[in-house]
């Protein structure tokens, strides 16, 4: 019997059109999953990473973290909480530059290598790379437990997104955010920089993530009511600030990868270094999470490009004290979310970039020259 | 008498068109007096940075770089020299995020804060919360003697770009990295990881710098017949690995900053991870000094690519085993520099964004919503 592909794909994606839309709306069970093994926990093991990790954790004074791509920007939303939680310097780089570089070496750091696959090539030297050099304390975060950065690493954290389809990865970004979370928790606890009960609230607001992540989906009509206006622009700009600019970056990422848009993303302070001379009515500037006051700063900022027809599009939280106007468009998340806050934020980006492909009829699950797992250099 | 402010600036520009090309042919000159105060010396003094920097560099385990737009990348190049010559562990950071974020302060980090202007409001309040937080080992690197940064600072280093009007900033970022050579210099003699020999060697490579630049500078001609191909896309992409990412870094900036051409930069080996899907005949990709392995892999990359029109375009050494076949490119630089190679690679695409803008026509000393100084934030 020869089962038709097309059918069975049918059957799998179900009410979706297309797995990056299905991944998308399966963050929230994905999320769950992942989180699912810290149980009711009020405390975090560090045996969460395995059974060497209480001995390769102790001491640990540095945290480096090698990616590439979309898990380089979930490594660069880590390096925040792990400086703000467990006050350890952290330095987040890309694993094709770091692989050919003369660093100096540490062997008190953590060294984090992040890899959906787990079998990037990139990631998987510049881990190796690393150990070379001397680094034996070392974790991977993957979502395929028989890959080849799994076995390379001393420690492991698999993400329980499920197989991802869609080259642009969505679901295997928020666990890994959910990873990363967990790690900066158990740094921070085992250095004693947080108490018990920062920890027990802070390890409630991950597990209420799948319903908080739940009603942001709920945003995508109006988001796909941008992605229109979206669509026949050749260019964007993100824009954010802290552990919302990777976030920025990771928005742009997606809209370039599926809807061949140049969107490209900035930390907000840059724009007027730069690249506000680029800003007309084809480059609209997207804001991802701003404060009021950085709203304010925005504004004027985009003050003088208002007469060339720049428009900003804001997602902004419950409580900004921010209100449309022309050439001003804002969109609310439901929560306000503090520090796990980029696991919300980058919900929208990602509904933003499907919508503006479907407007523009690109290959939404195979964007041309682009492979799902890049395992050559 | 009221002078005609027209013939003043026809004069100081002399055979020049424009302050910015001006600028850019200035820089054997500012590079050779912002070296002169090392005079024939084969070892450095500390005391070229201040008359405290014996004690205050003394003890020095990192060091942190705080600044915004084009002095951010100079940081970026000093990076790879601090940590491959005096093997310091060093992070640079964009002023706006760094004074904004929760970070891990550390006494023994020297903080360089760089700005031309000495205004850089961002990074005068990045030096000012680096200071707060208990980092009071703090270096200054500006063009301006008088300056706010200068005064904040407890040591510094006036480089002599001369006054520069073109609001893309040019000599000033060249002088500021013969700045970092030396700091990066001295912190090596400092620490002993340098020979005498290799000190002498380097610094000689450094006074050779301005006849270097001057050769380069005539490949000018070449560099405008590209400039005309570039001059009607509304994109392109820049691509380097390691010291010369930030050169990537720069090119894209000058060439957005004055032609309002969509010019974004990747770190070579991120192309495929997302960047290679926007490339087609409108999004020229710019490849900066790679070296031969690195251009086969370019190669291969675009391979893909080339049925879609995308073109390459290489800046390589006179040494580069490479040949032009058709959609790739090649432009030669006299010289092979291997440390202070950035610091002639970035002369060509100064020249490039310069022609791409004169074909445009825009107001190249004075593009459109940016200020030379950025005062506010």
């Amino acid at each position: 019997v020869v089962e038709s592909q097309l059918s069975v794909d049918a059957v799998e994606l179900g009410q979706y059109r297309h797995y990056m839309q299905k991944e998308i709306f399966e963050q929230p069970q994905a999320l769950a999953n992942t989180l699912e093994m810290i149980g009711t926990a009020q405390r975090l093991s560090p045996h969460l990473f395995g059974s060497a990790a209480p001995e390769l954790l102790d001491g640990v004074t540095r945290v480096l973290i090698l990616a590439c791509g979309t898990s380089y920007h979930a490594g660069l939303v880590a390096r925040y909480w792990i400086e703000s939680l467990a006050e350890l310097p952290c330095t987040v780089e890309v694993a094709s530059e770091y692989r050919y570089r003369e660093s100096v070496p540490d062997p008190d750091t953590l060294v984090v290598a992040i890899s959906q696959s787990g079998e990037t090539a990139d990631t998987l030297a510049a881990l190796k790379h690393a150990r070379h050099l001397g680094m034996n304390r070392t974790l991977a975060i993957c979502n395929v437990a028989e890959s080849a950065l799994i076995r390379e690493a001393a420690l492991k954290f698999l993400t329980r997104a499920g197989p991802e389809i869609g080259v642009a990865s969505t679901k295997a970004f928020t666990t890994q955010l959910a990873a990363l979370a967990l790690l900066a928790l158990t740094l921070a606890s085992q250095q004693d920089w947080i108490t018990g009960e920062e920890e027990a609230r802070h390890l409630a607001a991950l597990r209420h993530l799948p319903v908080a992540v739940q009603k942001v989906l709920e945003l995508e009509p109006g988001i796909a009511v941008w992605a229109r206006r979206f669509a026949d622009k050749q260019h964007a700009l993100f824009l954010g600030r802290g552990h919302h600019y990777p976030i920025a970056l990771e928005g742009a990422l997606k809209l370039k990868e599926i809807s061949y848009i140049h969107a490209e993303a900035y930390p907000a302070g840059e724009l007027k270094h730069g690249p506000l001379a680029l800003v007309d009515k084809e480059m609209p500037v997207v804001a991802v999470a701003p404060n009021d006051a950085l709203l304010e700063k925005l504004k004027s900022n985009l003050q003088e490009v208002k007469s060339r027809g720049g428009e900003l599009y804001v997602f902004a939280d419950q409580d900004s004290a921010v209100s449309e106007e022309p050439g001003l468009h804002i969109m609310r998340l439901p929560e306000h979310y503090g520090l796990l806050s980029p696991v919300l934020h980058v919900i929208p980006l990602q509904l933003l970039a499907y919508h503006a492909a479907l407007v523009k009829g690109t290959d939404v699950d195979k964007p041309r020259n682009l492979a799902k797992s890049v395992t050559v250099e």
